[in-house]
């Protein structure tokens, strides 16, 4: 309860007409207060100075309150804290337990929500989510941030902020950053853009809400990539849109069984630089027929470009957005590989005629990007700072990758299969079926190795049984005993 | 173009198996990329032994290539900038027009867009929004915010990032900002909850949209209040719900007329605290009639308690929330008000069997709010900065306000009424029919006088014209100028 400030104060109302005395009055708010659980064993309670000033009353009532309480045992002194609600209070008195209850869902009366939310699978804990270790998937290697280059940005925006940048800005986020965007998307991935085509949005996952709602009504049907990625699809889902699951091959996905599922989807989303979570890239052929298919149906098609900043084998391959002539892609990339996730910075590349829609859609979905993180990364991007972290970042990684590839090829040999390792932060492999995927990821957990079971990225069952290998967050020194001990688990399975 | 950092590399592949040299091949995916737009004048490019190292050639053909290029005069050297794209070629060579005429809307086929979203009204400019002067609603004293505080915390916070702090976070929000929030809440405005229930949102706009996908289904009629907020009514519009205006008087929302024009909405928003924009405080016994009727008709309550913090004549008045005992109220609140708009920064409080509902829509949407922020605020909060900066504002917007209560009383007199300024940081004037506020307020904004008209908070037509003054950041010493020359548009009208 220290986290609270004794310059709270708390719903007191005093009403100078009342046959009650001041004094009572204060006394009985407090009491209340603290048995209804308002206030909590060990929070700081205003001074009698600052009570009485904000009350508009004398001190004397107030002071007379307070020495009730304190005498009471209900308030204690603490030197150097004021006075706090004792913490010796008995539980059954103060009703923390019973508030929590109170807000409960054994109320009578129906309680619906809406069913394109219910209809949804709960969000369940997954044990290799969001833990810090080996195989981690889509975690940097944050210790390599240029931290010092970048807080010294943030320090200096921050401090030097002008009236412009404290109010709401433009929806389509800052004039700066989508400028710089533009021009690193035209040389470095040759999209076809301009900065007024630019939104930026949290994250690849925004971009894919947003466009989800703009483009597609509930019962939409929209090719998804099997397998293929689940929290992208999350997005679809709530919007309340049908997934068209369609397999990926060594060429990507393969277009020609989508048209047979569903030929008349209203959208595909889809990873061509960098299929997740299998690797491959899109071939030119099958680029080819996705374009014409979805020209022909008056498709739009959702261009996922999530880490193709490192390759490893081969030049960068131009994006699908650059060979579309018809403006049917939507062409999305994120901050989060390349700087990193908290930042929750990405963007979309929308078709002119459609930037309206999404402004308009934006605006009421949260009024756009908080700004000071968009004005840092514009500097850094203009400095040359944002490509030096990603050029010594591909060399890390590279590196990284090598070494998870010779140890699973020493240590797993004829046991697993590597798939995908040209680029990214992630590999994965696959091994024969009956053994399962995600008892091997439940347990490589306790072992502090956190990787995803292949199986949990198909909607229906996978062919296969595999793991997802993330090598961005393992440093190289410590990834052998890592797939030693990945190799314990896969052996005494 | 300066930009584009020249460390960017263009997308360049090289064949070494090519019958074409070399130096040809360069020089050929140069011309082409300056051709298609990809590259712009000015714009930096690599050097050549940067450009060699990365495609894995010798430095010679790039050489070679470079100095074709600038004899041809489609590069150029800069002293001090390296190698441009040549600043003098002719505008119909460089296709930027083209380029962007290219992503057009004139394409062939449909192009087919959400049935919500295209009947939602487009966002059109309106000249009121978003700019700094006089009368300004929604924006604060940004020259009062303690931005030295603040910004020596945001450097410390980037500064000192732990792995933790990089990597995606809670969706419900950072748990310290959460805990300083609910302890605020329970203390300052008598809200019955606990830091499970409180999700950090991109201000109250998140929060109504967030609110509208998870309860309403699309067609679910949600009571709002008329007048009321365009914007936070977007949101539910955006969900597909059927907006149903409610009246409000003196008392708030007419309960009784809403339960007369629908008893079966799902669902209502109001601003009980503080009316938006009339500024009257919801009545106990209309609080009491809203919460039965949401009772039995199994309805949600969303409370948008957006100002509260600011009360001039009275003591806070607990919230609506805080009276409800059977867990129909969603409790939103925005740090926009009390710190600044483009933190993004907001809360709602959930009810305990909808927070995994809320969870899992959030994961959809952007996976939680960026981080560093929510840490910085934890901190303001927990060491009392945060209390005395809304104190301090406290003092600073009475007396603005009291300066433009007198001021439109001295020069309005028998021409305008002021309602609801009792709290907040604006309040509204209303005149007789027969006068345009739409025309006022755009004649104003060419007078540097940014004012909402009244009629633009009405769903249908409002019954008397008006204006919503903001004084937030106003000057106490300009508003008698700012009321003369609103006295000016308005006399000679």
């Amino acid at each position: 309860m220290k986290k609270i400030a004794s310059g709270i104060l708390p719903v007191i109302a005093v009403d100078r007409k009342s046959s009650k005395p001041l004094h009572q009055q204060i006394y009985d708010a407090y009491r209340e207060a603290i048995a209804s659980g308002t206030l909590r064993p060990g929070q700081r309670i205003p001074s009698t100075r600052l009570l009485a000033k904000e009350l508009g009353v004398s001190r004397v009532p107030v002071l007379n309150a307070y020495a009730q309480l304190l005498a009471e045992g209900y308030l204690e002194s603490v030197v150097g804290a004021g006075t706090i609600i004792s913490r010796l209070l008995p539980e059954q008195f103060t009703s923390t337990a019973p508030a929590r209850g109170k807000i409960a869902s054994s109320h009578a009366g129906p309680r619906p929500v809406a069913r394109q939310i219910a209809s949804l699978p709960a969000t369940q804990y997954r044990p290799w989510w969001n833990r810090f270790g080996a195989f981690g998937v889509g975690q940097v290697a944050f210790d390599q941030f240029p931290i010092q280059v970048w807080s010294r940005l943030v320090a200096r925006h921050s401090r030097d902020m002008q009236r412009r940048s404290f109010h709401y800005g433009d929806p389509m986020g800052s004039p700066a950053l989508r400028e710089s965007v533009a021009g690193y998307l035209r040389t470095s991935r040759s999209v076809h853009c301009e900065p007024e085509q630019v939104m930026i949005v949290a994250g690849s996952q925004q971009a894919l809400e947003i466009s989800a709602r703009v483009l597609f009504e509930p019962g939409s049907r929209v090719w998804t990539e099997e397998p293929g990625y689940r929290f992208g699809q999350g997005a679809f889902a709530l919007a309340g849109c049908k997934l068209v699951p369609v397999p990926v091959d060594s060429e990507g996905l393969d277009v020609a069984a989508g048209i047979r599922k569903c030929r008349t989807a209203r959208g595909a989303m889809v990873t061509p630089s960098h299929q997740f979570p299998l690797g491959m890239t899109m071939s030119a052929s099958r680029r080819l027929q996705l374009l014409s298919w979805a020209h022909s149906n008056g498709a739009w098609i959702l261009e996922d470009d999530y880490d193709s900043e490192y390759r490893y084998e081969s030049p960068p391959i131009p994006s699908l957005q650059g060979m579309d002539v018809n403006a049917r892609v939507l062409y999305i990339g994120t901050f989060s590989k390349v700087l990193f996730p908290a930042l929750r910075l990405g963007y979309i590349v929308i078709p002119t005629d459609l930037v309206r829609h999404f402004v308009t859609a934006r605006i009421a979905m949260d009024l756009g990007s908080p700004n000071l993180h968009q004005e840092v990364l514009a500097d850094f991007m203009r400095s040359g700072d944002f490509e030096r972290h990603i050029r010594r970042m591909r060399i890390l990684y590279r590196e990284r990758r090598s070494m998870l590839v010779d140890c699973i090829q020493k240590e797993l040999a004829g046991q697993m299969e590597i798939v995908g390792a040209q680029a990214g932060m992630h590999l994965a492999v696959t091994f024969p079926a009956g053994i399962s995927d995600v008892e091997i990821a439940q347990r490589a957990a306790l072992q502090n190795l956190w990787i995803w079971p292949l199986s949990s990225t198909y909607q229906g069952a996978a062919p296969q049984p595999g793991l997802i290998l993330g090598f961005g967050s393992t440093r190289t020194a410590d990834i052998p005993r890592a797939v030693r001990k990945l190799r314990e688990l896969v052996v005494h399975k």
